[in-house]
């Protein structure tokens, strides 16, 4: 088999248990975001924030990490009283629909309102990768750069929401905010972007409410 | 042939490559570094401080700019008077010696004493391929936090040199600089790290200076 075969293989089997999954969801009720970026702009900061806010007595959070290794992200969420488990694909790129399936099969999706899916950091391979999200999320520090959505657009055309976020740091680099959201509406032309720090929450409740309206 | 079987095939021709694109440096005294790094690190900056210092009426430098889409990178670097050609990937996550032997054939490698390889901006796919470098050097902006050498290991095991770049920013954000040492020298014991500022220019002089010893 040519290496593009097994390639389109790939892509092809991914897109089938995507299906699957999507269709777990919705007998489960279950909402399901995930969350692409590359590493270190702040995912695992924003589900900190995010968790405790659109927890409620009706409402129960979970989340998958992926990671190419260690388990800090999901100790650190363990340790707010947030739900995870912990992905590490020793090497692989990105999460696809079958890992994704694996660490649900000990999960009671039923009683989970909202699955945030944390990608493993990385701004190319993970694209590709239906996971049966609900909700696919860019996650973008603007120490990165503005020029990130013109050099790596795919991760931002097939985003549903934009997050830029470190925003806290833009009196200290250059970027400029209408050029970053210029390129990635150029990608996505009706793409929704919020700005948050997690240092300052400037934005996170502005987000929250607003993924709330889309789940509760 | 089985997907297993298909990426040992790509990895073991890659090193194949590898190894005439080495031969081809050694013959034209052509001292080459791969730059690898997450989106954002600061690679590009990093070479437009690099180029004038390392070119001299003795030694010249030309850059391979790695990406996924756009000319951007190579534009800023000729706009300084670097000498430099784009690789745009079009979706694919890491350079590899075939694309660089592409570009090399029309290059006159006799004539250039240190050759600048910028990789795709991804911590994990390009650790695998050698491209026939002389120094393999990983770039960490401090933006990213101080945990990615541990999560993300393989990209500093197989790093000679780290540069942990936009120091001028440790001020504002939570970054722990021993610990991010030690996670990078837990990955690689002899690994050499500089920090650096490409607004400030703190370190880029020793950097530069350890640099011109090696392939000077």
């Amino acid at each position: 088999m040519s290496e593009v075969k097994v390639e389109k293989n790939v892509y092809n089997r991914n897109q089938e248990l995507a299906g699957q999954n999507r269709q777990r969801f919705q007998d489960a009720q279950t909402y399901v975001i995930n969350m692409v970026s590359s590493p270190g702009s702040g995912k695992t900061s924003l589900i900190e924030q995010m968790g405790p806010r659109l927890t409620s007595a009706g409402s129960k959070v979970f989340v998958i990490e992926g990671d190419v290794e260690t388990e800090r992200d999901a100790d650190r969420l363990r340790q707010l009283g947030i739900e995870a488990v912990q992905i590490q694909t020793h090497g692989s790129c990105h999460l696809d629909a079958t890992k994704v399936a694996k660490v649900l099969a000990g999960v009671k999706l039923e009683e989970v309102d909202l699955l945030i899916i944390e990608n493993v950091g990385n701004l190319i391979c993970p694209t590709g990768f239906d996971l049966g999200e609900d909700l696919r999320v860019v996650v973008a520090s603007t120490a990165e750069g503005d020029d990130k959505p013109v050099k790596y657009p795919a991760a931002y055309h097939k985003a549903d929401v934009c997050i830029l976020n470190k925003i806290d740091l833009l009196g200290h680099i250059d970027f400029d905010v209408q050029q970053f959201q210029s390129g990635a509406r150029r990608a996505k032309p009706d793409l929704t972007i919020f700005h948050t720090s997690c240092r300052t929450l400037e934005g996170i409740e502005l987000w929250c409410d607003w993924l709330r309206s889309r789940c509760g």
